[in-house]
């Protein structure tokens, strides 16, 4: 059999992000490489009990097909979720994907063909750029700094790019820099997209974890013009094991997005959709993500102290006020892959920067993860991984 | 905001199966139209025993993220499943997607692009000819008698699309026909689609559902090459809501669909995956098929009787030995819509043929589904269809 797969196929079955989770799937190995929630903070009891609540009240209809915009009681729970981050709307504005990786997925599918311009911030959540590029994308990345994208590089890029389709940005603890998008940046993107009349996908995990600094409005909460389209997930505050993900965005769109989710898998898990409703109702979620907030601080601390402790001078990093990243630029490093391997010689794993560049990388530089490493043992990592970066700046 | 959709999305926001199903729901309405499973026989009680044990014993893995292959448990339950088509293989064969849906979906995105010829049977089920038509399909339909695909078409469909990229058939109790192909012909298409070097996708969701009749090897089981992709899933024998489905597949094939599956939504939902395996574990599958088969045989045999009872002569229909619908033909009506016009005035709905068509229709046909009508109502409602078609046959 001679296969002919369509164009969209990436040609080669190497999988780098894929092979380095797997290395960093090894017992022996210390991984700062994955994207993980902790574990042992998933409140399976709770979720167990809204199960339980589930199968004795409406058990058919929790195993019968659903709608392909999701179920109402899960619509209207999400409504107040939004709200925290300033957007007030309607159960029509919304709704539920498989995750939002699915979300991104249809997005990529509804505005893009081949050769359509996508804007990106560089470095960018690296299977955003695998399914944009899987529907035609060209990606024009824009630089960042510690305040987010910048905005005259922005508008440099849709000046060169006016049929730009879609801007995606991550504006709250970034992945994979761990940055926040300021305010007044905020604003600029949105007279910009405005301005230049471009999409923006508004990509939202982590905002919700935060310890430090102010909550800033969310894009979509200062659009007047119907520009952005919202993402969030329960997959950080709750459990991504369930792939409940939604889309907040004008009727109009959520039209769209419910004709492309019904080719694309009929509708969401019907089951995990009424558990998690039923968990909203019975619990406040609230509490449980300041219990998640005040674990990936501490971790977030230690893995900060062990680094100005350890890591050799010149080496600088991001400083997340929230979620699951830290960013880490190591200068004089021609060849990232060079740090992964001498990290991994100390069996510690981080992924290197390259694969979240949509086309020109910044050397030296890679992700570090600390929600999914216990506190006792992120110090030691973290001065393994400083030996392996001494050996290579000692190297260069 | 000036919206610029990709080619994939459909001009129309007219979605007429939609429309069709939101009619059929309101609850004066008898409904032929839908393709629900008997919501009472749901074991809904097994499953929330089996997903008590999942909160119990690996409530950490089931709320997290996980592979895009699916979870080993699953895909190790399943060679049993499809041991029962004559399929002997191994977990590496096998992927897990979000419902056979999904399956499609990833097979069109993989295989085709702009227009990609895909052959599919005459009628064939609509939301597959909706996800290839959004990756660019051109369609040939390929006629059908009671024995499915007729061959001599399906080679002159072939020696005219030598460049085809897909034949797509569901060859057991079809949708929307409910019409089985013939061994003889199974062997047929496979010694074309290899004379052809053409991907075969079976799809396979009712074959387990089978009360007369013997049951035929699937296509799979007697492919020596590799041709053919096969489709299964939980949706029917088990709960649709739980967007279940598998792939078995090349090894080689397995890869590509998985990296596909990553871009998609990353992974199946890791809870209804776990609750699945457990639930086999726990229960004898067959016995609850054998409760299905049963119940739905009962039904179809109600529905026939009055069929034959009520209906006007001249008007035929397939005869299904299993699975949940049949077809009926109305010689004489050029617009199937006035069929569907006159049976609602009468409050009982049906879908009208032509959604079912790649391209041509043929006038006068419609699917009834009766899974999903109580015995009790089924003859009623025949009798009012018979005469709705009774004023339409008149009229012409």
């Amino acid at each position: 059999m001679t296969y002919h797969f369509s164009n969209r196929v990436p040609k080669s079955d190497v999988d780098p992000v894929g092979d380095i989770l797997k290395v960093a799937g090894d017992p022996k190995v210390m991984s700062f490489a994955g994207g993980l929630p902790a574990p042992e903070l998933f409140p399976v009891e709770q979720v167990k009990r809204a199960a339980d609540t589930v199968f004795e009240q409406k058990g058919q209809a929790a195993l019968q097909y659903g709608s392909s915009k999701g179920i109402p009681e899960l619509r209207q729970v999400i409504l107040d979720r939004v709200k925290v981050e300033g957007i007030e709307t309607d159960a029509d504005h919304v709704m539920f994907a498989t995750g939002s990786q699915q979300s991104i997925d249809l997005t990529g599918k509804m505005f893009l063909d081949e050769g359509s311009v996508v804007i990106v911030e560089d470095p960018t959540y690296l299977t955003a750029v695998d399914v944009f590029r899987s529907y035609g994308a060209r990606f024009v990345g824009v630089a960042m700094d510690e305040e987010g994208m910048k905005m005259d590089a922005l508008e440099l890029a849709l000046q060169d790019n006016p049929e730009a389709r879609l801007i995606y940005t991550i504006p709250t603890f970034q992945n994979p820099t761990g940055r926040t998008m300021t305010l007044s940046r905020r604003k600029r993107l949105l007279e910009l997209a405005e301005k230049y009349d471009v999409m923006v996908l508004e990509d939202n995990p982590y905002g919700a974890i935060r310890w430090e600094g102010e909550n800033l409005p969310s894009l979509k909460s200062m659009d007047k013009t119907g520009h952005v389209i919202y993402m969030g997930t329960l997959s950080k505050i709750l459990a991504p094991g369930l792939r409940l993900g939604w889309v907040v965005a004008e009727p109009e769109l959520i039209k769209k997005y419910t004709m492309m989710k019904q080719s694309a898998d009929l509708h969401t898990d019907s089951l995990a959709q009424y558990i998690a409703a039923e968990y909203f109702a019975q619990n406040d979620i609230n509490e449980h993500i300041a219990k998640i907030t005040s674990l990936y601080h501490k971790r977030e601390q230690i893995m900060m102290n062990a680094i100005d402790k350890y890591f050799p001078a010149g080496v600088t990093h991001s400083n997340p006020e929230g979620g699951m990243f830290l960013w880490v630029m190591v200068p004089g490093v021609n060849d990232t892959q060079v740090l992964f391997d001498a990290a991994l010689a100390r069996n510690v794993a981080i992924v290197p920067g390259d694969p979240f560049f949509g086309n020109e990388t910044i050397p030296g530089t890679f992700r570090m993860n600390y929600s999914n490493t216990h506190e006792d043992k992120i110090e030691d990592g973290v001065k393994r991984l400083a030996e392996a970066i001494e050996e290579v700046m000692d190297k260069k």
